[in-house]
């Protein structure tokens, strides 16, 4: 076998955060295979466009985002099957993520079922988190400090109890936006949080978490600056 | 005023980690600038070297890291006060920062210090958490799971606190690392700890952190992946 997968990182948006590997593993794939929902949005593609000048070489693997948990991993079995087939007919593939292949997308679920079963390798790239500190101008972490990342869709409790100590990062706040307003509230945390939308993005919008009214894009992005960094 | 100060991420290690953005960014600068410790080391600027053709046009800054507190915030001050000047003359300046620029860098400092003083932009790079990631094939995080950047300097009872839940990366372990393991032993995370040090440099390696002894590298970090994901 010489085909080979590559998961690689196109960044959050901004086409000019990719990397000059991510490029040149997109240049010299056989195939480019990449995400795209039931509404046809295909953002990996749209990032990295530019590169793939041969439409024969793009590959897009339906996800249905809005699906049960079950009927989303049997299309991901699906997409296994399909990336697996090309590369055991001796192709290289890069298989496009938005952001970074590690951080809360597709290619984990697609590491879980392939690893092992293919040479596999995997290209970072930005991610959203620190593009929308950038565009916030908000430090994530110095010194001593703790950053998490943390996704609304989290009970209560838990997101209350992570609040507690550290600078946060809070994901995925789309229809959690009122909740996760009030847990900051109570946590003492709310009027320092910055909302940054489709970071990197020419929508990009940032504002404080204050000014926001009605629920938060799914895509966008709650900076909860630290408190004082715990000194040893 | 025409001047302006770029802070450039330019990732981890591996100078194809550089986005493109960054590298047009230096290649336009008048004047790259980056920080050089005292034994001469200046690892941001030798990732984006090929960059840099005029010597001329590199600007070294002084960061004694083995300094007490008060040294150090002085050298920061001497460097935001270099940088004010050259951007007060008109120049435009890339100041190079290795990893991203908001994320446990020099850059926050000198963020601190120009913010609102200098038209200031911030361009994200590639972090070493997630080359860490990529070189270990071990993803940091999906669907609900709460991910931690957790510096191994702080105290044990905020350590031990923090690694009671979610996915973690322990970094800066150096002299800390004994102290790490026998935490990760008694949280019951260390079977699952994975070393990766010098992320995607040359040197890069990837262990099992029951198989390290002796004290890692300072920058080497620690990824302890998350137990089941908290559904809601």
């Amino acid at each position: 076998m010489t085909g080979r997968l590559d998961l690689v990182g196109v960044g959050p948006g901004d086409p000019e955060l990719l990397t000059l590997k991510a490029v040149r593993r997109i240049v010299d794939a056989d195939l480019v295979a990449y995400p795209r929902t039931e509404s046809g949005a295909a953002l990996a593609f749209e990032i990295a466009r530019s590169h793939i000048a041969d439409p024969a070489r793009a590959v897009p693997l339906d996800i249905p985002m809005r699906a049960e948990r079950a009927a989303l991993a049997t299309a991901y079995d699906v997409i296994a099957d399909t990336l697996t087939a090309h590369v055991e007919a001796g192709r290289t593939l890069a298989y496009l993520c938005e952001g970074d292949p590690m951080v809360y997308g597709s290619a984990v679920h697609l590491l879980d079922r392939l690893a092992g079963r293919l040479p596999i390798e995997i290209v970072p790239g930005v991610t959203s988190l620190t593009a929308a500190a950038a565009a916030a101008s908000l430090p994530l972490g110095t010194g001593n400090d703790i950053l998490k990342v943390l996704p609304a869709t989290l009970p209560d409790p838990a997101l209350q109890a992570e609040l507690a100590a550290g600078a946060a990062v809070v994901i995925k706040p789309g229809r959690h936006t009122a909740r996760l307003k009030g847990l900051l509230t109570r946590t003492g945390r709310a009027d320092s949080a910055v909302v940054v939308g489709y970071a990197s993005h020419e929508e990009q919008f940032v504002a404080p978490l204050g000014e926001i009214s009605g629920d938060l894009p799914y895509f966008s992005i709650v900076l909860v600056p630290g408190g004082p960094g715990i000194e040893q």
